[in-house]
């Protein structure tokens, strides 16, 4: 399924992983202040945040699965299959598609903070984008540089989580998540220590023995505990290139190989695996948008103040697909 | 520590993960056929087959970690201490210090099965490179395009194990790994399947739930098990840029972060981590050695057929740290 | 802290460990159906269903931790700290004090449907039952012949669970152990396969390797996973023994041997242990209820029809505890 | 499979669990210092140390599966398929048949010192009972007061292990097991502590949840650790009743209930499971051996300085196998 993390040094990280068995043809796309983003039930933004981010555009409307707006403010949907709850239309209620939530906050909100209020009276509708395109059900992150948390929206009611770990994946809920993760606090990036049986002596046959128990398998609770486990422990250097590598290596710790995660054969008979369709890691200061893809390990970058973020109109780039290797000889 | 795998689409591939806590300066290094390779008890070889692979190189002398020879046999030495036996000079053996291991086999044999022939009278002797550098305690693992073993002298002899799964690590021996590996068994690539209580329904919440239970830890027992299972699952196209992206996601699925795998304080007092310093990917076929680095995510080549194989002089390409991040605009 | 079962043969039996530091004056209890109850908010129940079970009797007022009535309605308590929720007393409900819950159903209802009736009115309200007894923070398993439901009170309110499983124990939430419950869903009774790679021979050197997965720490969540897998694979014969011992068997699964859950040094700084005080099983058809404690592996049993059921006075029984160790010469 | 271990307190007890899918018509079996003991190949003992031990008695011949001498010197045989290896008979050796081996060593010896030099010059040899009873594949664990090895004949020869753990289960060998409860020695039975990310809370929601990653399957290599942290952290007064409490604990912490551990369908379609048939513990001091069978959970004793120990004839008991219940009214 999907993987987000933050991750600070100088500078603050915010990205994801996408998992699936399938890409649709999305694209970094910019969306400057000027283009007007319309609305199903809310009256349309005129005026709004620029931001920068995956999305899949459809008739010139931005699809966002993450993105990152001019004042830091980030946001990811995560797939939540069978907990997503979108409800009907609601009088008195600010009514947001599930498409239009990404829009919605960060057009309007510089920090969570600012965020948290508008969500206080937001309502996830149950408007579908088209026909063609019913609505995912997703949990969303969202982040500033300061703070975290996770929106979810089930038959419960709408609620935002304070995220102290800084990371998401999808189901179970971020409730259940937070209460798993304390079954593997034990766990460390220190060598191991004996506590099992202090007054005999273990052989200490590898180092990283510290850390025996973190889960390794590909489902959204193990991939949770993994990230979280390699997120908290992670060390880098403060300069661009240490930073972007090390998150890189965050949600490397949690790609989905292919093959590794089938899901049974599709009409024509042939196998189909979720795999790690790409990874993204923006820049939440500078506006960078950094990715790689399945088979472009090499980091691609856009930078959302090197386009005219008055404009009217969408900036995309297509993805760079292929590996991009350099030969030395 | 290190990992070691092969991998089979179309063409054959061979490479490794190098997990240490700082690197020294290796380089890509082309030993052509006619460089003299100096022998402390066995006679010099004047000349032996061609190989690429990552080296030391000290006054002239490669030290490989891990090579691939013209022929496609390969070779990559990882980390065994505590286990690794350097046994005497015996009389009547081919005495091979353990630095030349592979050199002598590389250079002298095309195939798994020639370097049995070879390995039967060796003995891998404790003369030491230089009083600076300390022979490391190691096994090896060997593979051609068909076959795959592993090399390990301890004090009960060396060794050959056949090697079914063509991936490597550390501690334990490899027969542990081999026992401890069968404890997985019913791991799968496939989804969740409710064989502990098949009379009561049970949620299957996310993808990938079949394979609940993979270690997902850097020990060398767990990573052993992780990255077996990568591999046996793994699904691929069979075109080079496919094939070497699964394998560096092969290898990508053991990747050390930082700070994942602490040693304890050096001299200095700083912190010291295990990381993966680079990772590599042989086309056996070709001849081409592909790797990247911790900083550096782009996959950079250098291809052995393009240098002088008959030659006389190492032909050495210094590594690409730094990330070559293609920015867009 | 405890662990709750249900399991049906040609008979039904219901049962519980009780896990503790320390043991109260607990004794086999039946209440005659005469006695009167004394409740703290509603009516004093003069008249109800006589039962049996396991109280600490203070004052007269059976505090049971588990009981089943003449009709086999059974219910336990199970400690459930930081997340039960007895509110204040509320106009218009049924407010029944934690420890009346047990006589306050179970005096009243002979199955579930109808104690699920009884619990829709139902508000479990904070009065202790002495400054001296604070209330203990607890939900509950309930079950009949046919049926089994988790009640829970938190500050989300009271809910009723359908329980499949047929086991409880203490933290998190029901609903936490049934979506964790699902991790385990591959693991079996049946002798493992290799579905991980079954290209390659693995060698299964043990039986019961079907089963590699399932947790043995004894965290409320894993034992949860053990004894509802154990539970749910349990073959027994259909007879008094036979069932009663596979019964102890499924609770022996997860007892807590003393030492391996220390919880620190009391005011003496002696060390204290969390342990099994008491199993208990109750054949709810027959109203007998037989227990072992920690230190007496017998099992000793007590019928309640061999007391006067319509009676006014408790009839108790103090456990036998010291080993009844048979010596045979 | 089995299980194995000692324990000591003020006295010093050994014993084991017996898991098999059926039962010889095994029994408590003493046997006198004056009963000859046929050998196949060595001489006979016509004098030796008396001892007391669970044994298939055939043809007056005691098969003993484990044993305690009157000197406290104890051995249980262990399945050990696959990897027991009987040699032929060898001149200059003191071949013994493996049903042999507690007699040869509880007969002679006093300690585990004098069995080691006993050892030295055995050869176990592949000689069989009858044609009706083939040899068993076995291990052996032998202990005194003061020391615990075990012995192992493999492909590679006779090995004595010392063993710090004092517990032993079947496959792989003792050496694996021990390398691999390397991997749980940061578990433990004080309460979690946060390893993982200190700088975060992690929500302790049970007790026992330092002991997280304890395996609780049936695979012997999982009995292993399991039975080892259990033992190494047991906590026992030091009298009669307590200690035998906390040794039938520690056997019971890895005790197989039938139905966990299937073996596929018998020749007449009958589900096949293994299940621990008896359970013992022998104080090695006072000679006491109490067992419990699967459906009799009351301990039943047997001291066999109650026998004429200077006699000649086996003193056999039946063992109690029906549950013994005490009923209370």
């Amino acid at each position: 399924m999907c993987t987000a993390a933050t991750f600070h040094t100088k500078d603050h990280y915010f990205g994801r992983n996408l998992d699936l068995e399938f890409s649709y043809h999305e694209q970094v796309t910019v969306l400057p202040r000027n283009r007007t983003v319309p609305m199903r039930v809310m009256e349309d933004m005129k005026q709004h945040y620029a931001m920068i981010g995956m999305a899949f555009v459809v008739d010139g409307f931005p699809l966002y699965y993450d993105a990152t707006n001019e004042h830091g403010l980030s946001m990811a949907g995560l797939n939540f299959p069978g907990n997503a709850y979108y409800a009907p239309v609601c009088d008195g209620k600010d009514n947001v598609a599930s498409f239009e939530v990404i829009l919605w906050l960060l057009g309007q909100c510089r920090t969570v903070a600012e965020a948290r209020e508008k969500i206080e009276n937001m309502n996830i509708c149950d408007i579908v984008f088209s026909p063609e395109l019913p609505a995912s059900p997703l949990h969303w992150m969202l982040a500033d540089r300061e703070e975290c948390v996770v929106l979810e929206q089930t038959k419960s009611g709408l609620r935002v989580h304070e995220n102290p770990v800084g990371v998401m994946t999808n189901n179970p809920t971020f409730d259940y998540h937070m209460t798993h993760l304390a079954d593997y606090m034990n766990v460390s990036g220190d060598p191991g220590v004996n506590r099992m049986m202090p007054q005999t002596e273990l052989n200490q046959y590898s180092r990283g023995m510290g850390g025996f128990g973190i889960p390794g398998d590909l489902s959204s609770a193990s991939r949770f505990v993994k990230v979280a486990f390699t997120k908290m422990n992670s060390v880098s250097g403060s300069g661009e290139s240490e930073s972007i590598s090390q998150f890189f290596k965050i949600l490397g710790s949690v790609e989905q190989q292919r093959g590794c995660c089938r899901l049974g054969k599709d009409e024509n008979g042939n196998e189909q695996c979720e795999y790690t369709i790409y990874s993204s890691c923006c820049n939440m200061d500078k506006g960078i948008y950094y990715y790689t893809t399945y088979e472009n390990s090499q980091i691609t970058g856009v930078n959302m103040h090197h386009t005219d973020l008055d404009g009217t109109e969408l900036t995309v780039f297509d993805l760079v697909k292929g590996q991009q290797i350099r030969m030395e000889n």
